[in-house]
């Protein structure tokens, strides 16, 4: 009744899984981030008001307050730079080459597709028959290499485009990526940082939901406040 | 569900009715008013957030975000320092005395009433057999005051008791005193005239209805909150 609900498509396991296994590391400030260049949406000019909490955004959206989960829509906000940044993927040159303990099966897969990797930012290099990664998409850290890599493999492996999968697999990154570098519940937000994820805000697709889909925004209308408080009728 | 129900008495037809024509004139700065000095209700500490749309003040107050209708806080404190002021009852002198134009009946009563009606504020004399108001409660102004006093006169022309209907009709010249001075909606305020009023706020006993019984408060917890973007469960 007094909010609108806000566009929350279901969530599926994978990605509940993956929300609550994301873990939460170091917090980049919206400020420090490149600003989102893309398309203008349908939001209106939207000025912060305030923040609730330290953990929800106040916004006048023209005739609407919006409360704002900082979380939900940096991640949202975040996905969006890193899914679509050709920048994020692309390959780079790795100081010294991480040799992956691949089997029989797995080496001749990497074998066979050795030209497909490397245009997906895999640059691979076989020394005394072990297969070294010499190269790897910009965005994955650490670990997150070795085990994106042997999930890569084991869908080349299987029927299905690899592409289509690649595409679901950069999902998956950029998910985590998202999660774990957006702004937390009590992180203290300054009205500039405030003013700039909205500004990120009205570049991306879909403002209302989070990359898991529950909802960045609670809608309440002048309209609907005005008769809450019997200014109407 | 969202929201917690706000106390809201049922309106009386004569309160309706009361506000509909109270008019809208002068308009009070919430900072230039006497602060409350009644004990503290059980309203937590409050701090001003921002105000929205210059009509509704977004408060923190603990555990819970309050939108406050300004128009309606602002109506209920003006009431309370207004009923419960002994200074604004009490008796002023006239420059010029008051001719009041009553007939036989009314003459009567005013004799029968001296006393009592000395107590209440209103000094008469008797000159050239008209009766001359030369003092009248501080509080009522111009015509407001000839109105009130013949009010008076029926009131105490009828059975029951004088002093009960006084009350009644100190409410109603409260009633229509707070809701003329009071702050509008599109009122700009500045966040010291916010604290000022949500530090009467906690003077009042009873914080969540305007004086015509409608809702001062839309309350929303952090709790409901946390629960509308699925940070619970």
């Amino acid at each position: 009744e007094m909010a609108t609900a806000p566009v929350s498509p279901a969530l599926s396991s994978a990605e509940r899984d993956l929300h609550r296994h994301a873990g939460c590391g170091h917090t980049a400030r919206p400020s420090d981030e490149q600003p989102l260049e893309g398309e203008l949406n349908d939001l209106p000019h939207m000025e912060p008001l305030a923040q609730f909490a330290d953990s929800y955004i106040l916004v006048q959206a023209e005739d609407e307050l919006l409360l704002i989960d900082q979380h939900a829509l940096h991640e949202r906000v975040r996905y969006e730079r890193l899914r679509h940044s050709g920048q994020a993927w692309e390959p780079q040159q790795r100081l010294s080459p991480l040799e992956l303990d691949l089997d029989a099966r797995q080496s001749a897969l990497v074998d066979a597709h050795h030209k497909r990797l490397n245009e997906l930012g895999f640059h691979l290099e076989e020394t005394n028959g072990s297969w070294m990664l010499t190269a790897s998409p910009r965005l994955l850290e650490g670990e997150e290499i070795r085990r994106f890599f042997i999930d890569l493999l084991q869908d080349l492996a299987q029927d299905g485009g690899p592409l289509e999968t690649l595409e679901s697999k950069k999902d998956h990154i950029a998910f985590m990526n998202a999660c774990r570098g957006a702004v937390k519940a009590n992180d203290n937000l300054t009205l500039p940082e405030m003013r700039r994820l909205l500004d990120d805000m009205r570049r991306i697709p879909n403002p209302w939901a989070c990359v898991h889909g529950r909802p960045t925004s609670l809608r309440i209308s002048i309209d609907s406040l005005d008769h809450h408080f019997g200014r109407h009728g």
